[in-house]
């Protein structure tokens, strides 16, 4: 029991956040930071197969990998766009979308987020239906056979072309319901408050409210 | 926050066991029961498909079955045999190892259980490397968005024949580390304590008395 609660605060204190992309890190940092949790960014990228059917699975898969590189709590999401008049795609193809095997190929230029968004726009012109939404799973692995998960949905609609530079991915072209701007035209704070990682990350940020701190 | 606290009140007190299985469910019924929590037995089994390449997945996927149709917190768990020599065999196909497109199949008489072990049993025939786990993976869903997830494994071997009928599935042929007897030998309680699903419960029981009760 005292060392359950030694780890809770430990937990408490500092997560490793599992993930390369320095724009997700940065959101998820300053999420933590208001609750007080310090949001470490790994000394080097673990690299990981994402080969999971579901975005749990894949922000499992990377959550344990970081966990076995760098034995201490961590905090790894998976997150795709959910396209309904595509049966669901890219999903959890979402950040590969331009080279998978459906609805054609895409060169990578300028770069991989312009493909998978040229991809996208071809495959829905002329769809009346282009709804959509972003979906996002965050994995807390606490030590190495336990965890907390939540999930966190964005409901919306795919634009007729890219606007705005802020985010990544497929903000500049994802609209949310009730709103006329992309994501990508969104200030940080704006997007936090209503994007998928930023509800996910409320529900997680619930739990760590919860434990007691000492 | 006052909505969270009744709801963890809520589920500190009664929790679906997701299963079908009278056996899973008396085991964890038992290990509930003594932190207060009461287990409720489905009024009807939900079936699913166990398409998940891992524990966790099955486990998920059948806690949100469940979810969907009783809208309280619910509790499911996927666990199995892995058999080192056979690759980690049969895994996520323990249930119907007897039916899958590997090392052949097996006649399912008198009923499944048998036939699983007769099939295992004849693939592990001459072989020197009997070393195998089981492990269980338990989700705690406590809402659509939100749950906790725990692992637990209990190392061992696979005797050479049978023995003992309480427990279910391979616990017959089951010996853990350390002990002679196989794990349909034990009573409970003994069970309870060293079992791969015992010990992921236990990690979820923590969980649950960290949670403030009021």
């Amino acid at each position: 029991m005292a060392e359950d609660n030694k780890y809770v605060e430990e937990i408490v204190r500092r997560i490793l956040i599992g993930t390369g992309n320095k724009g997700k890190f940065k959101e998820i940092e300053r999420i933590l930071k208001g609750i007080g949790i310090e949001a470490i960014l790994p000394e080097e990228e673990v690299k990981v197969e994402e080969k999971g059917n579901t975005f749990l699975e894949n922000a499992y898969i990377k959550a344990e990998a970081y966990y076995e590189r760098f034995k201490m709590p961590v905090l790894a999401d998976d997150s795709g766009l959910v396209v309904y008049s595509l049966g669901g795609f890219p999903g959890v193809f979402s950040s590969r979308f331009w080279e998978i095997d459906y609805g054609g190929y895409e060169e990578p230029v300028p770069d991989k987020d312009t493909a998978n968004i040229r991809k996208l726009l071809r495959l829905l012109k002329g769809k009346e239906d282009r709804r959509a939404r972003f979906e996002a799973v965050i994995v807390l692995l606490l030590d190495k056979d336990r965890g907390v998960f939540s999930r966190g949905v964005c409901e919306g609609y795919i634009g007729e072309c890219p606007k705005g530079d802020k985010g990544f991915g497929y903000d500049p072209v994802f609209i949310p319901s009730g709103m006329e701007r992309t994501m990508a035209e969104l200030d940080p704070e704006e997007k936090n408050r209503i994007s998928h990682r930023g509800k996910a990350l409320q529900k997680i940020v619930d739990f760590l409210k919860n434990m007691p701190k000492d």
